[in-house]
């Protein structure tokens, strides 16, 4: 896939993201592409929902899933704004997703590079192709607004 | 806790997981446990939903957030059959569960000890407790007479 195509479908996953952030959710946003059409959205709804699973994977997985009849996602890209947790590299492992993307990477719970790389682990039945850094300033610079939003907001309340 | 009462929620597991057999779904169940009382049980449901997702462990942390209202499960106990995937092992970790206690090991996937420990991996934000082999000869039973009935189903066919 060329640069310009992860690009389009990276702002798609930020368009989603931006769902998450206007509700005062973490702003992380998932779609799940096959044959260059989107067949899987999701956004981060966590507190709405508490529900400890509902990452953007997570949801983008099922509807992909609902939308196939099938809980085989072989040919389909997955692009999500930050590097997935371990919950969501398992369950992109369980859907057999082919290509992943994301945006920036997570040092902290990242394990498609960071903290370890379950996604390109020849022991599990399933690896996938891996693209780091799309978009990666834009999807770095939503989270970092978020946060600091939170503090100056905390800040005056005090 | 005591052995006596690991194996009794493991029993209520295993009957999770009977639930999935009678449907033909792979025989993995599980419960979790919160005050004595089991507030969620799921059942291996990915053939039946098509949701690569659905797994037993992700069905009962669901079940257990709702019950709480909250996706906080820290003074959790969570019982399931098989070692959990990278997947539930993930999930476990983003819902703050307290201890795990598994069935049957799992050489393939398992990521509480087989191919790695996925829960008592200090660069992640939380840990659990861990107990191995809880009525491991028949949880690992389910799954063997599962598979052998399979394949005799199979050479019948041919």
């Amino acid at each position: 896939m060329i640069r310009q195509e992860q690009e389009y479908y990276m702002r798609e996953a930020l368009f989603e993201a931006d769902r998450a952030r206007i509700i005062g959710e973490v702003p992380i946003g998932c779609v799940i592409v096959w044959k260059g059409q989107i067949i899987g959205r999701g956004h981060n709804l966590r507190e709405h929902s508490q529900d400890a699973t509902l990452h953007a994977e997570i949801l983008a997985i099922q509807e992909a899933n609902a939308f196939l009849k099938s809980w085989r996602l072989e040919a389909a890209q997955l692009f999500v704004t930050l590097e997935p947790c371990p919950m969501c590299s398992g369950a992109i492992i369980n859907s057999r997703i082919a290509e992943v993307y994301y945006g920036a990477a997570d040092p902290k719970a990242g394990t498609v590079g960071s903290l370890m790389n379950l996604l390109q682990d020849s022991r599990f039945n399933h690896q996938a192709k891996v693209t780091a850094g799309v978009l990666q300033a834009e999807c770095a610079d939503r989270l970092k607004t978020f946060f600091r939003d939170i503090r100056r907001r905390r800040r005056k309340k005090c």
